[in-house]
C-alpha cells in the first residue's frame, strides 16, 4: 500500500463531489477554492487512521472530505477577515467575487462538510459530528485568539503555543482521530492518534514559523522573511520581544514601528536580532519537542507495524519538510 | 396543555445554554443576538409537533433551539451583507463589534447549532441533520438569489415565491418536521408536516410584505411603507412592475429612479399606484391560497384532535397577525 492510492482515491471522490448548482454565486466559489489544491494533508490523515484498523478505509473518503472542505471553509472566511489578496498564487474569492459572496459561500461550506461526514456509520455519527463540532468551535477560537494578537505587544509563548493549537493542530488531530473512530479504534487509540495529531501539528505550524525566516530561498517557494516584513506575530517574533533587553529591544521596536523601511534591509536585521537572541535554536528545539510527543503517542497506538509505518513515514515527511 | 407551557420552556433553556466563553469577541456577540428576542416561532413549531405525537416532548427542547440559534446565525451574517444598522432596534452585531467578529461568531453560531441538534436520539440523528443540513443550503441559497434581485427589475412571480420559499420557508417547514421526527411520526406524516409549515412560511412571507405597505400604523410597529422608501423588492413592487404599461409604468419607475424625494410623498403615490393595479387584492389571494395549502396539508396528518388544534391555533396567529 502506498499514500499514491488514497491520495488518488480523494483526488477521484473531489471530482465527483455535487456542492449545488444555483444561484452560481454561491457554488462557484466552492469549487474554485477547492480546484485550488493544496497538500490534502487532512485526509490524507484520515484515510491514513482508518487504514490502520480496516481494510474497508474507503467508508471514510467522503467524512475525509468533510474535513478537507471544512478546512477550506476556514481559508475563504479567514481571508475575508485577513483581507488576503491571494490563496496558493490564486485571487481570494472575495477579490474575485466580492465580500458577501465569500461570507455567504463559505457558509455553505461549513454545510457542505456537515453533509460530508453524515456518510459516517450511523453506530458512530453522533461521537464523530459531537467532536467535529467542538474541533470546529476551536478553530474560530484560534483564528479570534489570532485576529486579538494582532494589536498585542505581550502575547506569551504559552498563549501562542494556544493559539496554533486551537486554529491548526486540533484540526490534524481530529482527521486522525476520524480515521480511527471509522476503522474501529477503541476510545484509548482514538485519543492517541488524536494527540498524535495534535501534537505533529503544532510542530509543523512552528516550523512554518521557522522556514518563513530561515527558509533555503529556492526550496522554500514563498519569500523568505515574508512574517518579518508584515510583522506576523509568529514565535520567532513572540520569542524575541519576550526575551530582548536593552538597545536590542529598542532596535527590534524600531523596526517593527517604522512605516517605510528596504524589505531586504528589515529581514536581515530582524533575522539578525532573532540570532542574536537564538531564537532559532529555540524554536528548533520546541518543534522537536512536538514532534517528538507526537511520536510517542503514534508508538502508544496499537495497530499493524506496516501500516503504522504508513502514518510514521507521512508525519516525518512533515517534520523534515523544507517548503 | 397551553403554547404558554411551550415558549417557558424553550425560554428556561436558552437561559441555560452554554455558547463558549473564550475569547469573548467570540462568544459575546452570540449571547447578545440570542437575548434581542424574536417569536421564537420556529422552536415553538419543533415542539408543537414533536408534542402531536408523543407526551415526552421536551426531548425535541435542544433540537428545537438549534434551529433558532440557525435563524440567529443567518441574521448575524444576513446584517452584515445587507449593511444593516439595527436588529429588533438594537444595533447589528458588525456594528456593535465589527464585520470580522459578525462573520467569525456567526460561524460558531452555525456550529453551535448543530451541537444542539446532536441532541436528537441516535436511531433518528442521521434523518434530522441531514434534512437539516439540506434546508440550511437552502437558506442560503435563497439569501444569495434575494441579493441577485437587487439589481434586477425583472424578477418574476415565480421567481420571488421561491426565493422567499428557501430564504424563509423551508426552515419553517423543517422546524415542523423536526418535531414530527422526533415525536416518532412516520415520513409521510413528516413530509406533510414539512409542506404544511413551508406554505404556511409563504403566507406569512408574503403578508409581511402586505402589512409593509397596508398594515395599521398603530398596529404594525414599524414604519409604514419603509419598502416601499428603500425600493425593496417584495411580492408587491414584483407584481406592479409585472403589469404596469404606460404612464402608470414610467410612473412607477420615476419613484423608483429618484434620488431625492419626499418620503410620505413617494409611499402614498407608491401605494397608489398599486392601488390602481389591484396589487392589494391579489397579493391577499395568493396569501390566502398558501395558508388554505398549509391547512390543508395539516388536515392531513393523523393527531389527536386537541393537539393539532394548538398547532393549527398557532398558524391561525400568524394568518391573522397585524404586526
Amino acid at each position: 500500500m502506498s499514500p499514491a492510492i488514497f491520495i488518488d482515491a480523494l483526488q477521484d471522490e473531489l471530482q465527483s463531489i455535487k456542492y449545488g448548482q444555483d444561484p452560481p454565486e454561491l457554488y462557484d466559489p466552492i469549487q474554485y477554492i477547492m480546484s485550488l489544491g493544496g497538500k490534502r494533508m487532512r485526509p490524507l490523515l484520515t484515510l491514513l487512521g482508518a487504514y490502520l484498523f480496516t481494510d474497508d478505509w474507503k467508508k471514510a473518503i467522503r467524512p475525509a472530505l468533510g474535513v478537507e472542505v471544512f478546512h477550506n471553509f476556514t481559508l475563504m472566511h479567514d481571508d475575508i477577515m485577513d483581507r488576503a489578496p491571494l490563496r496558493r498564487g490564486q485571487p481570494t474569492v472575495h477579490e474575485k467575487w466580492n465580500g458577501n459572496v465569500a461570507i455567504l459561500s463559505g457558509d455553505v461550506m461549513l454545510v457542505n462538510a456537515y453533509q460530508l461526514l453524515l456518510n459516517v456509520e450511523a453506530d458512530k455519527l453522533a461521537p464523530a459530528l459531537a467532536r467535529f463540532s467542538r474541533t470546529a468551535a476551536e478553530v474560530c477560537e484560534g483564528q479570534q485568539m489570532d485576529m486579538n494578537f494582532e494589536t498585542r505587544w505581550d502575547v506569551s509563548e504559552a498563549e501562542y503555543i494556544d493559539m496554533i493549537r486551537l486554529k491548526t493542530s486540533v484540526l490534524l488531530g481530529y482527521a486522525l482521530e476520524l480515521g480511527g473512530l471509522i476503522g474501529g479504534a477503541d476510545d484509548e487509540t482514538n485519543r492517541q492518534l488524536y494527540e498524535g495529531g495534535m501534537n505533529i501539528g503544532i510542530g509543523f505550524q512552528l516550523k512554518d514559523d521557522l522556514l518563513d525566516v530561515y527558509g533555503d530561498p529556492i526550496k522554500f517557494g514563498k519569500q523568505v522573511g515574508g512574517d518579518i516584513i508584515a510583522n506576523k506575530k509568529t514565535f520567532l517574533l513572540i520569542e524575541a520581544l519576550a526575551q530582548a533587553k536593552g538597545t536590542i529591544r529598542d532596535e527590534l521596536i524600531d523596526w517593527l514601528t517604522r512605516t517605510e523601511f528596504s524589505k531586504p534591509e528589515k529581514v536581515s536585521a530582524v533575522t539578525a536580532i532573532y540570532d542574536q537572541l537564538g531564537i532559532r535554536q529555540l524554536t528548533e528545539t520546541r518543534i522537536n519537542e512536538y514532534f517528538t510527543r507526537g511520536f510517542t503517542n503514534f508508538d502508544q497506538v496499537n495497530a499493524d507495524y506496516d501500516r503504522k509505518m504508513l502514518l510514521i513515514q507521512f508525519a516525518r515527511q512533515l517534520v523534515e519538510r523544507e517548503s
